[in-house]
């Protein structure tokens, strides 16, 4: 079914409250086969709120609503209601009695706030009525209209354990499957990968290929919404199948991975411990891995070396090289990544030596040249690579390089050349 | 201004990307003085689309559109709206040369899918030619219509760059002066800030206090919008003395200031050097210090020292000290700190150790314990603190706290005991 979500606050058009609900919402009911068309946030005016909902039962099969039903005088939802789609508010006497029975001793100026809660628009029926909590339905012009509270939690159970189920027996026949995945591109540009699939993306009406840089990846999200389910199963196979060949060794992981997590993975799987020494990455590689939970268990530690001092003493480079080679140099690197396994034990060492700007470049070695050393499975390797971009862009890709490097090399592919 | 937000993807309205680019241009327009009175998300369907932006342009003052100008195929914003506003789409030479001339060698596929990027719908005027981004103004109707990129940084870029100076010199925003600060906050929770300052956002009509949690941070704008400019001045002032006195030590800094940008230039300022060593805060520290430009000018290194084999062995500690008190302790993380200050010769040490989860927890020191040492200026103290949430809050506010000690401790202010 095609539905619209409307979020109703101040808080939220005023930018002090991050609008979750919609988005909760809208990945739920789009994993149930619905495709929302569009989500509205409105502030706390009476006939904007109204005029929304009116115009939102006009142009689709269902409508989620949040915010709003509370009982102070910013919460306007059932008032705009009732004045938008004539639907005068309605006592519900077993609301009013649970509302009486909860507070008896507050102030009588209190219940007559709270007793607001217990008029609804005619022809509500609430959603969950044993709960302590508002959240009801109104089935207007044949289209449902699911009013929810805009507390998180209370917003959540009501969708998925009455909105959801109840959409689900609306109108039999009506349901779409859906199937998605997303895959984690790194190596390749937003524009090179359209172009890779673009022969894919017209090839069946069901099928809907998304693009998402979120650097220094792109996202890729393979969807098909089909109305026959092993049909659309088959088709799913088959490209996600087409789309892991083409990406090939530039396809990272699926859904929530990320790079750090699958190289832990790869890492625990081989039972191979990791430690990094970073120059110009000033830590980044070191807090990447251990973001993730349980990293202690394959990484060993990292040095973070900005002077030659620390590459000498702490990583125990010869000055030799540095003196001959310089700082930034594959030499280093590799001199660099050899310290860090014989300093820490560990069985692969990364490293990287390079200039993430704005200041320190030089006509020969400018802002974003970046040395990578690898140490380990028997293997030592040495790799340039010249960046461009911000400080931040150049620190981001300098990390996930050196990661993709440890992937490369655990999955024993052919790791890039100079 | 009245204004409006439109939000275009499928992304979003699948739930599998979380809305920031509205939330925070509804904070940004809001602090400015504007007003917005609806935020729409739609997905990429081109009537849809069109017909989202006409109608905002039709009850609004000016409309802030964000996503769907790329070149890939599912970017539809330029094709909506040249169909929707009867603005066909017209070439822009200098765009076309920028992206020739920054891929010469690529393939003429990659190139002719890129030029799509030159073409732009009739009266389009690019809002900020000099930079490789997309991005541009349409005044229809009288009204502005802004269309920013989806990508979060060029987004902001071109917001507070562009949109927000452009908005405040059309008309009626001519005759209104706006002053505004941003405060931000350390150590303090949102509720408690608002109960400090609550006296204050009534005193005057054309004030606005507003209060974001940027975790671990809260962010705090003061506004001034009047209509007689001395006045404001006066009351700008007043104001920023008053919020400025009452936060006291837990104003970290202003604007665009940073934790680690304010420490950066104490050090640069007292021409002293640091160094860190971490445990559960995984690099995150020396990440922090060296986003920062030129922080290699006072940032001598890091190591992170996951295991008692690297604390020992890179940091100097002495194993008796693990052995009698354990590795999360005050007594390791003083040793720590003093190690790091050995070995790299930097003039103060910042040290933690602690337990990030959300495995490694004991009854004794359950996840979110970390004890911090700090070691310069003829003093070493020691510190414990249990946080509470997730790794990467407890990372987040592990990595805070030790910066904020270095702070205090640079700005001679009263350390925090245990």
């Amino acid at each position: 079914m095609i539905g619209e979500i409307i979020a109703i606050g101040d808080e939220l058009t005023s930018g002090r409250i991050l609008n979750t609900n919609s988005r909760f919402a809208a990945g739920q009911l789009f994993a149930a086969g619905h495709e929302i068309i569009a989500m509205a946030t409105i502030s706390d005016i009476r006939a904007e709120i109204g005029a929304a909902i009116k115009k939102a039962i006009k142009r689709s099969d269902f409508v989620i609503v949040t915010g709003g039903l509370g009982a102070t005088s910013d919460d306007l939802t059932n008032e705009a209601v009732a004045s938008a789609l004539h639907r005068p508010a309605t006592l519900h006497p077993e609301i009013l009695a649970r509302i009486r029975e909860q507070l008896p001793d507050s102030p009588v100026k209190v219940n007559a706030t709270l007793e607001k809660l217990a008029w609804l628009p005619a022809g509500a029926e609430v959603l969950k009525p044993e709960a302590r909590m508002a959240g009801h339905l109104i089935i207007h012009d044949d289209t449902p209209v699911f009013f929810l509270p805009g507390v998180p939690h209370e917003m959540r159970e009501l969708l998925t354990e009455r909105v959801i189920p109840r959409l689900a027996r609306w109108k039999a026949g009506a349901t779409r499957h859906v199937l998605q995945k997303v895959y984690k591109i790194f190596g390749l540009a937003e524009i090179e990968i359209n172009n890779m699939l673009s022969h894919l993306e017209k090839s069946d009406p069901d099928l809907r290929i998304g693009y998402y840089p979120v650097f220094p990846e792109v996202h890729l999200s393979l969807t098909i919404i089909g109305t026959e389910k092993s049909r659309s199963e088959k088709l799913f196979i088959s490209m996600d199948q087409e789309i892991q060949a083409i990406m090939g060794d530039n396809l990272l992981g699926f859904d929530d991975d990320t790079l750090e997590s699958v190289v832990g993975s790869l890492l625990k799987g081989k039972a191979k411990t990791l430690a990094v020494a970073e120059s110009c990455s000033g830590g980044l590689i070191a807090h990447k891995i251990t973001t993730v939970p349980g990293s202690s268990a394959y990484f060993t530690g990292g040095v973070v070396a900005y002077s030659n001092d620390l590459k000498t003493g702490l990583l125990g480079v010869d000055p030799a090289i540095i003196d001959k080679s310089g700082a930034v140099s594959g030499e280093t690197a590799r001199a660099m990544a050899l310290g860090i396994c014989r300093r820490t034990g560990a069985d692969i060492g990364v490293a990287v030596t390079g200039i993430a700007g704005p200041d320190g470049g030089t006509a020969e070695k400018p802002v974003g040249t970046v040395y990578f050393g690898l140490a380990g499975e028997n293997k030592v390797i040495d790799l340039c690579r010249h960046f461009k971009g911000d400080r931040w862009k150049i620190q981001e890709i300098t990390a996930q390089t050196a990661l993709n490097l440890v992937r490369l090399l655990l999955l024993d592919k052919q790791l890039p050349s100079h």
